[in-house]
């Protein structure tokens, strides 16, 4: 007999007084005085766990179910009755349980029933997935993958997977993870005793990638919409709870569009993305909502009915200056905007999300586009209260001869000739932006830590499992 | 007005009539002697262009229309029109054509109309997606990356994204890329003189994975149904056909399941994806089987009726053994099978996809379930016509005393003490498989090059763009 996941049983998908089979783990089993047992099984489907009422008739009562505790593997095979008690509508009445998997000494299980500090499961990462909370991440990172897939997909956009290993970043920076096959323990030197990357795997010196944009414009100036959806990397040494080393990030890209049509895109994707998550998330937003973020639902709400408010960074510079709040860094025309004036903007001045837009060409990349005041780009930055920016985008250049000098400007040289090759050939107005997932899964969920909504995460000094 | 793909246009979405409006890049341009041209605008969106009739009246027909050539940008607004020729059933009669960017000296342009090798084409990898191949060859992507995860989404698997990153690298072959920030210039070293890889960014010597295998398996122990989608890594030194350095690859993993369980996803997933392939792509597949390869669409409908014949490894080397056929490599039992054997039995034997089980213990990894007769494990093959080897994928050890004697036996230490612990709490039998993305890519179009499915390929020697 086929078994029947726990979501579905709960769902009521099977009518009440057929026998059904779930196979599972237990999160926990009490004993009753009258001759049976129950015991909550969880299968990862669904938030909440299905009872089973086990009677003490069964052959392995004894000897078996009084010994299963939490974590052990079992299939019931038994009735869907309605439940009696309070909370889930549906039970079952087992007529046999099988205990597949043990724990081996219960006392020392790792994650044993007791509540754990966050802190402490990410060193057992690989057990925490048994958790309420975790399982709950993995459904919502679920549910947001499959949305930003089929939000792009039902639109006409292509996904593009970019190469996470390039010899050609330029994006700046220099925080950058090589790749290499060289033998460190006798490097090969050239002739003027530099280490010879000639020799390396791939010809010469390789890194890990910080963004797919610049490949992905090729594709963009070819297919029309395209997107991104795949790790990046920063070797940045940040022991912060905001830092991975490695994470995954949506980056979109739209032909004959301006900042306008890049700052609706990024309004409506977060909207839809908002909207799928709660109408299929109910119960694991339900969970972060009462017991790790209060605001949680109300937050996605505002977001999910698309309340932003455009303003230009002159503007918000200007109600920066002007409020009576003080910053920890100070306001002037021409400064990038810390968390702290991202969030006054969005929380305090607005209450809602904010849309940031053309800011100071000397604070920003090479391939933004330059606006006609020569002295600001058509960059933007989507702010949402309780983070602040969640979204980057620009309008890229797409004229050739500023796009040279913008690069001369920062010493880009000819390593992007393939980059300045598009605008060359039938060049169009086009923007994009980039979405990092795993802070729209911290912004969801509300979990503080950045490393507990990614399943392993890499941070300075620590690459475990 | 906002613009319609030509995808809707070309599917009749638009009633003729009405006033429309496209934005791409020009393929080919005509001029006829009846006083008008004839563009071929293509978009991205689908195989085919669109035609847009343009009428020598247009204020900028002689300076800017008789001049704009394949490659160029542009904005036509027109009446959708039934067409009179054979080909498309609709074209655009134009109203107003707008050149947005041109191509700098057409002569030059690297990819002007005539027919270019493939191999050419990978020097120009960012402008290759502009020809009617690379379109092709992105769309059938999108479809199946988009398939690959809906199929796994309404069957309830959780998408873990597994690290690619790993200082715990255990699957042997070493053939790893290293991570690395340290200053080779200026290499830390212990007292005992060895590299100090206690001084790198992650505090120990890490890799690029070759597989999220082991990491999804402890999402597998608490959610069921689990997959990973993304990039793996081989610095394997081999310059062939079928070969990259960095690829993505699809593995699901599934619990309270054994081989035979892994056999029917693997067969339901492949016809799911080819049906879906056939369904969507139907005229990006027509141009693949006629211009590369002529048995494509037959080969996928066969794989998409589902005639899989399992038969086992000792089976498969009987077959193999008793043929009048030569091979290369001459066949007994305890070999791993070659390509020409595979292609043999799938091709020549059978005639169909061949799913081959249980192969020996001793050519196969540590964490594959041994069989009762101690000689074999749970491992299987999945055999395509026409390409050989397209899934690898095996019941996993679920008893932790038979995995110990396993690792201890190939020398695994305790760096996969987290991979036990998941048989020591709550173990449960489990299976799973990998299928490269790529591969299929390759089986699916025809394309024989591996590197012309893949955006921007590396490979020894190569990471341009």
């Amino acid at each position: 007999m086929a078994a029947t996941s726990i979501k579905q049983l709960l769902a009521g998908s099977i009518a009440t007084g057929n026998t059904v089979r779930v196979q599972g783990w237990v999160r926990s089993r009490r004993d009753s005085k009258g001759g049976f047992s129950f015991m909550a099984i969880h299968d990862g489907s669904s938030f909440d766990a299905i009872q089973a009422v086990i009677p003490a008739e069964l052959d392995n009562y004894q000897d078996e179910i009084l010994q299963a505790g939490a974590g052990c593997s079992v299939k019931i095979t038994g009735e869907l009755v309605a439940s009696q008690g309070k909370g889930q509508a549906f039970e079952i009445q087992a007529q046999s349980v099988d205990v597949v998997g043990w724990v081996d000494d219960p006392e020392s299980y790792p994650i044993a029933k007791k509540r754990h500090s966050f802190e402490y499961l990410r060193t057992v990462a690989h057990l925490r997935p048994r958790t309420n909370t975790f399982g709950a991440i993995t459904r919502v990172r679920t549910v947001l993958a499959n949305a930003i897939h089929n939000y792009f997909f039902e639109r006409e956009f292509q996904w593009i997977n970019t190469p996470l290993i390039t010899a050609s970043d330029c994006e700046g920076a220099g925080e950058l993870f090589r790749v290499s096959t060289l033998d460190l323990t006798h490097l090969p030197r050239t002739e003027n005793d530099a280490i010879d990357f000639a020799q390396d795997f791939f010809g010469e010196e390789s890194f890990l990638t910080v963004s797919g944009q610049l490949n992905v414009e090729s594709y963009c100036m070819a297919l029309s919409k395209v997107y991104t959806f795949g790790p990046t990397f920063r070797a940045e040494n940040s022991n912060t709870s905001r830092h991975l080393a490695e994470f995954w990030m949506v980056e979109p890209e739209i032909a004959f569009a301006d900042l306008n049509d890049d700052a609706d895109l990024a309004e409506d994707f977060l909207s839809y993305l908002f909207n799928t998550v709660l109408e299929k998330c109910e119960d694991d937003l339900a969970f972060f909502n009462q017991f790790v973020d209060k605001t949680c639902l109300e937050r996605l709400q505002t977001v999910a009915d698309k309340n932003f408010v455009r303003m230009d960074y002159t503007e918000a510079v200007s109600i920066l200056e002007k409020t009576k709040k003080t910053f920890e860094y100070p306001v002037k025309w021409g400064i990038d905007l810390q968390s702290e004036h991202e969030r006054f903007l969005c929380e305090e001045h607005v209450g809602a999300p904010v849309v940031v837009m053309n800011y100071p060409k000397d604070i920003k990349a090479f391939y933004m586009r330059m606006n006609d005041d020569e002295k600001t780009v058509a960059a933007m930055d989507v702010l949402a209260p309780g983070i602040g920016e969640i979204i980057g985008g620009s309008q890229r250049e797409e004229r050739l001869d500023i796009l040279n000098a913008r690069m001369a400007e920062q010493g880009i040289g000819d390593e992007l000739w393939w980059y300045k090759d598009l605008r060359r050939y039938g060049t169009v107005p086009h923007a994009g932006f980039g979405l990092g997932f795993e802070r729209l899964i911290s912004y969801v969920t509300g979990m503080e830590n950045i490393r507990d909504v990614i399943p392993f995460p890499r941070t300075p000094g620590n690459a475990p499992f």
